[in-house]
């Protein structure tokens, strides 16, 4: 059986019951978070609490148990007996349930907590050869720095890449590439490391994060400088970088080749690094 | 009891159990309506089930019962006694409850169907004085053509612009005003009525057209034509326009006086009209 968490219980799935007024499900009203389990830890689970934090003040959504996600996460983790093996943890955190109103509910309603795991099978073969990823008009709003549940965008443009053959669809604004639908983005340009600053038009990801560190302790040269869509001629390699897809090169960008159409050396470089360290922590 | 619609019953609000797997709640993959009840008759029921229709095709979302929607409203009216009072009824469709993916579920699942009504009491005091709004970049996505719950830059916007004393935020992008964060905008310039066409950056509001249909009647010049924030200066009028706020005299926007600061005769007369209509109606 299912075990989830709901407002502060853990229950089997078929009970959790979301009130019809809740905002997440009426105004998309919320923020989210999915931290990776690898078989004994969660991946730099204290950046995935900055960030949910981060998120929830964005929004003034007044939940105080943030810092309680590392343990709820964990046992999530044991309730369903997933403790060795890979797994995935989604927490959702709404403003909760109140009349509809464009205003937020005054006083305060509690919010609505929600969490699941599940048995995850990484993408080995992608990670390894490489995926194609589509070019397409960034339509989102311009608070991608948020990670909230308002996810309709990523979501019909996700499908559109999809249904093209494609494993991501990547955002253009403006000229300028931006991040994935649901990864950031990096390009090697004559050796060096581009990829997307901080900025109110990407989400600021903890595998990105992660990913610079480790460029920098590498000696790689890099540049937080959005690459424009017309230089793609110009990228020998390209890779994307989320929770669950890690280090996942790309070949093919909307029928571009990148580089030789294979993983180039600098992606594989970072890519055993990360691994490396995963495999340090397992001990 | 508040009796509700869900998934092709009636029942009591209390027995709603929205699955926490709705793609409504996880993804704001859904879309809604809202219909106004004029003691007897929906206004312009027409116009919002051409709507529905369009937002769930835009969305692929497969709800075959959108000309049901008429049927079911009045329904939940009676069922609330609310026959012979003003009310508002929503409906939101969502892509159903599915495990989270960015791409739809594959097969289709059934979608979420939800609407409920409430006993509305209408703001005379705001449609006679008029109402102060607050000019606010626009940071929604480029989708607003599409009715979606997705609507969490709305919420933001309004939020702030409600807790300085406006009742209305009202978006400029690129230096153009679009609209409200839930109603179109109308400027009277030189006695010429202007609003912003028809695009990807407004929504096709049913109350917006009917005023366009009621200008055009009375003899008053129309351009569909964004307003440049920088020429405010010019306006001599301006008002708001929804469902619930009918015909909304704007009297000050972000510190600017509008005309003399009072209701103008060109939005008394659309004014007039629209509720002369509403009248005739009534018989």
């Amino acid at each position: 059986m299912e075990i989830v968490y709901f407002n502060g219980n853990f229950l089997p799935k078929e009970e959790v019951k979301i009130s019809p007024d809740d905002r997440g499900f009426l105004l998309a009203d919320g923020v989210y978070e999915v931290v990776r389990w690898y078989e004994g830890f969660f991946y730099d689970m204290e950046s995935h609490v900055t960030r949910l934090k981060r998120s929830l003040g964005e929004l003034r959504i007044n939940w105080k148990m943030a810092d309680d996600f590392p343990a709820l996460a964990v046992e999530l983790i044991r309730k369903n007996n997933l403790v060795n093996k890979p797994a995935m943890v989604y927490l959702q955190v709404t403003r909760g349930a109140a009349k509809r109103t464009h205003s937020f509910p005054s006083p305060d309603v509690e919010p609505t907590v929600y969490a699941y795991v599940w048995g995850f099978i990484p993408d080995i073969t992608s990670k390894e050869n490489g995926i194609k990823a589509m070019l397409k008009e960034d339509i989102r709003w311009t608070r991608c720095d948020i990670k909230s549940v308002a996810l309709l965008a990523n979501t019909l443009s996700f499908q559109e890449a999809y249904e093209s053959g494609s494993k991501e669809c990547i955002f253009v604004r403006d000229g300028l590439i931006t991040e994935g639908s649901r990864s950031n983005i990096f390009f090697v340009v004559d050796g060096t490391l581009f990829t997307h600053p901080e900025s109110n038009h990407i989400l600021s990801g903890v595998t990105r994060k992660n990913i610079l560190r480790i460029a920098r302790e590498s000696g790689i040269g890099i540049r937080e400088e959005a690459l424009p869509v017309n230089r793609i001629g110009f990228v020998s390699e390209a890779f994307i970088a989320n929770t669950s897809a890690e280090v996942t090169p790309l070949i093919d960008l909307s029928g571009n080749t990148i580089g030789d159409g294979l993983p180039g050396p600098v992606t594989k470089l970072i890519n055993e690094k990360f691994d490396a360290e995963i495999k340090a922590k397992k001990g």
